[in-house]
């Protein structure tokens, strides 16, 4: 980790890591390489270079195949003067020779400055990040997250719509693979938005992120009980607006028909269509999967809306649309290069006053208190794509955990920190507290719902009482009289 | 697709898309590099670096192994001052994901300022430069071309017998699966030249070399009936020269003893060695190989003639030679960073006047017309391993063909615009030319041979009459009665 | 080969193609980058970039897997304002087509000015040295060396402990496997060294380093005997003085129990952890192995000791000690940059009169005579693992062998010029050197140990009489009498 004395290194793992400000700062930043470095045929390509970052190196680490990603980092680099070092296949590498990924970011950050790290688990950036003194920018870590593309995606938004606030956006495809999706939706969140999610069968957003829009970025579910349906299959959206106090002109409740007619409605500002993640499902859970055409396109709803895809595409997205006016995907892939233009300068500072330390809003610190306790040591997390649970990583990975407080002061959940999966507390006995001043434990969560800091160090949580028990916690004496009557 | 509003972006998919005097400008600007930035030491070897190309970047798209190819081009870019970004084994990237060439190219096309691709798949480079903005060059795709090498070739010939007119020039080895030498011989025509072939067994040029070589680069085929043998094989010459009006010279027929004892006595300019595809080839069709040594090379025909190899060799070239004043092999390897500059620097347009676009006599038109359906409606390439048979790309490319037309104004054949595969008319039943406005059709290429290219819109061409009645047209009336009688 | 009239080109294959001066020169060199372009937080990291290399290009030829050796010269070139060229898994390359490391090489060479490479083969770095016009690095080949490694360790050793000779140094693990290990004792004896072997069972170092240590780089083994084992083990150090006239300090014999309390009571400078080489052993073959953690550095010998590793661990470095002051793993890793800068530097010849060519001491020769066949005469290296067994190289590499002279006149040894293994004279049959002018052959390599290099040329030493016989040369006439009576 790094010596105490450095000042503060930035680090983009999460879209959710840079404040709604610094969003803006980076687009402002990315607009004024385009109106000095664009192409004039394109008015979306770089199409030369500036020397602002010479003399600076950022290391490629392609844990995962990738070709747009990798090459639009490093075309970021090199369009600005700066050099990269690349390892695309590290499956090749030390990695093979079963290094951690915390002893390969801290030997690479005394060769580069800067450092984009693609990786199959859950949760890397963020795992390489404690351990790096150099800024990690995250380009895709398994399922989790991908929020330089989400930069991509809104700047393409504001682009066309001259607005990132309250727009209406269709999601097609795959939304439980997808982890474009996910940095995406929360986003548009926080910026108010209308999302109505288009799902492929089986492939609707996954709860955590249903929740988490609701619980933490203020959406409102406003839906719509299929007439006659019993399996209780719902139509809706999320609603969110970018003034908090224009929340109350939604109906309080969540299932509200009048809205949902209003809302959905509206017209679409762009449908932003997915591939379908292959390599993420196995070959019998492959379902048909909506086709995005002109045909589809032809509704009134969509006669204003753009088309996005984060690309590649795989038939999702039919190429006669490749000439329609509506159409802007290559123009999203390329302002790849100068949104990552723009994230780099922030990160090294290149601009003056325009590093992301400087900005008076700052990042969002999380607002959750965080449980820790060593690898090996009580629960873990339940994401087995999680790189917490990776073994080469055990020694370097603790168990780690936001608590997330519930609608009600008695209840709550653990969020992973590395994955953010979110382990539920469904049951009382779902989680076992215990105690390492007193030697006891308690069933629930509750005890380190709300403790201090203080307290939480000396906290262990279990996934059951045998857990604890192996460790030589007993029962508080009321539960052991409760559990001796059994 | 490029907008229309864009100019002509220049590609060089094939040898035959440089005129020949674009070639020489391309071997003056070689030249000229060579004075300026040549190692005094090694006068082929470029030792230093300008900065003419700096602030562009030359993206290398290799989806099939190479080291020397992809080094050098990278080499010339590096010693131009300009940058690089490289892909080098896209099977492990967005191609695995199942995207198309025409997609990668669309958004590699917005990185980089020019793009060098070597592709498994024939024509693959011709329809990377149809869907890109920005020049394309062909590193070497399947069995068609590799059209920078053959510059290579070229120059190495050049700057040894200050000449590329009317050299004689004996290739040896695998002529069939050599893409190198198909666009060398080529190129060797166009310029007037003996070609003497030897190769392997089984390892002949191909049919359509020969006569593409004969029908379209006027050359001669000279030839000698092995004397007593039954099986029909022959020894024979091709022979073309720079100024058509000698043509005249040589006999008319195809055949000439005569002839052929002059020619074959001549002294060898060049004798270029090709090694074994064994990649292209299955273990028991390999067969013995002639190898080039210094006891072959004793011959005095021969007292006077460079040893070329494209290099790598695995055996059918002794390295006794590598000592030897004729052998300039590895010349020729360095001679690929000054082609290659070169090249770009007439590509990229950094030379004054020296772009490719400003050439007076600018590039070859294609002659033929041009046949396009869309895949799946008729007849398609034949060549399997043509690009345009690639699932991955059957929403991309178009069943497009040249009409080649035959010796005889009811002759004629079709040529795969992609790897420039001929189908033959072998028989009057192998082309079936339906007419979309009358829905019928006739047996034979012949309605599509001199059509407009209005008319040509309206033709589909199928293989059999059974899939043309599939797509629901009839025959014309005399072809149902004559069916009738059946 | 290079033609004759170049200057001498010299390369880096081993830490003794090195003498003692230039690596001070190499290290003057580092420090004064690190003075000038280190990062201020970090005294051992380079964290700005010079423009002294520009316009120069290195080659990156890994045919081996490597992350940080790669990426470190690659880092060391792009901070000196120089370009690279990357093949990290010729595997899939000229290599696949069969293509000889000669020919690759010499090709490369026409492309960079400098070339590092890491081969799977002993003696690899070599071999490609023997047909480069530009200087070659060794960046590790098999389990022969890893000079820059090496270089590394040494630049860490020095810069904590202010000097270089005569420290005490702990070498612990996998001492058999590891090419680091090596190329770190000869260089610690050259410098004077207390060296004490810590190996994993059966992991010790091999026999041909502990007698080179012992008669080429004047080591004394100090070792006891260990009380009342049956089975002869003993614990040993290795003693060398920096100053020859010191030896006598030491007692004559090489068991001497005095001397061996008195070195291993001093304190440690540092203990030298290697990583089990598991790519390099059987599962069968896998032992328990030492862990080198806070426990073991609490004793009182190491209070000053510097925790030193090449990276990657896997386990056998606890991750407790990455916050201890003594660890100096990640700097020795950072290091790895401003070294390899000024190796470049030196061979390249970018500042003035800090060429490696124009140091006065210049470089070792060989003190031993050379014994060279074609491959297929004679007797060949012994190591399966030797490049010179690689079929693809037999007709690059000769049958090569250092003639290394025993204690009495008429023993000796052969070493292989490639790989160094040494091929022994165990018994007067191992030998037979046949004399290609007079037909016969004796036992025994005593003909060859003193032959003047004119006379080496007609002998061909072999493995049995029986090969010898085989190529037609037949027993001395004493010799047959001999065999005759058997």
């Amino acid at each position: 980790m790094p010596a105490k004395s450095q000042p503060v290194t930035r680090h983009v793992v999460s879209i959710n890591d840079l404040s709604k400000r610094e969003i803006e700062a980076i687009f402002e930043i990315a607009q004024a390489y385009l109106d000095e470095l664009g192409d004039p045929k394109y008015h979306y390509r770089i199409g030369q270079s500036t020397d602002i970052g010479s003399r600076h190196i950022l290391a490629s680490l392609f844990y995962e195949p990738s070709t747009r990603t990798r090459l639009s980092f490093e075309t970021a680099m090199l369009r600005m003067g700066g050099e990269i070092i690349t390892s695309d296949d590290p499956a090749v590498s030390s990695a093979k020779k079963g290094e951690s990924l915390a002893d390969t970011i801290r030997v690479i950050a005394n060769y580069a400055d800067i450092i984009v790290i693609r990786h199959p688990k859950d949760g890397a950036a963020r795992l390489a990040a404690e351990y790096s003194p150099i800024p990690i920018i995250n380009g895709g870590d398994g399922s989790h997250e991908h929020p330089t593309q989400t930069l991509c995606d809104l700047f393409t938004l504001k682009k066309k719509n001259k607005r990132l606030e309250n727009m209406k956006i269709a999601i097609s495809g795959d939304l439980k693979g997808s982890r474009t999706i996910h940095s995406f939706v929360y986003a548009l969140a926080r910026f108010g938005a209308i999302i109505e999610p288009m799902p492929a069968a089986g492939m609707e957003l996954p709860h955590h992120v249903d929740r988490r829009l609701r619980e933490e970025f203020q959406s409102k579910l406003v839906s719509q009980r299929t007439p006659g349906s019993d399996d209780g299959s719902i139509d809706a959206l999320y609603v969110t607006s970018d003034k908090p106090h224009q929340q109350s002109l939604f109906a309080a409740g969540e299932v509200d028909e009048v809205d949902y007619g209003f809302f959905i409605q509206k017209k679409v500002d762009a449908v932003y269509v997915t591939r379908f993640q292959k390599e993420r499902w196995s070959e019998d859970q492959q379902q048909p999967y909506l086709k995005i055409d002109a045909k589809f396109m032809k509704d009134a709803k969509y006669s204003d809306a753009s088309v996005m895809h984060p690309l590649p595409r795989v038939g999702e997205l039919d190429i006669d649309l490749d000439n329609d006016r509506r159409a802007v995907y290559f123009q999203q892939a390329a302002y790849g290069v100068p949104i990552r233009m723009a994230l780099i300068t922030m990160l090294l500072g290149l601009k003056k006053n325009k590093s992301l330390q400087t900005f008076p809003d700052g990042f969002a610190k999380p607002e959750h208190p965080i449980y820790r306790q060593p690898i090996g040591m009580g629960l873990r997390c339940v994401n087995e794509n999680c790189i917490s649970r990776d073994p080469s990583e055990q020694h370097y990975a603790a168990n780690k955990f936001y608590i997330v407080r519930g609608a009600t002061p008695d209840t709550g959940r653990l969020r992973c920190l590395y994955c953010e999966t979110d382990i539920e507390e469904e049951t009382a006995k779902n989680f076992v507290v215990a105690d390492t001043t007193k030697h006891h434990y308690v069933r629930g969560l509750e005890p380190a719902l709300h403790a201090s800091d203080d307290r939480l160090r000396h906290l262990i949580i279990y996934e059951s009482e045998a857990d604890a028990e192996r460790d030589g916690y007993h029962a508080r004496a009321m539960g052991r009289v409760a559990r001796a009557a059994n």
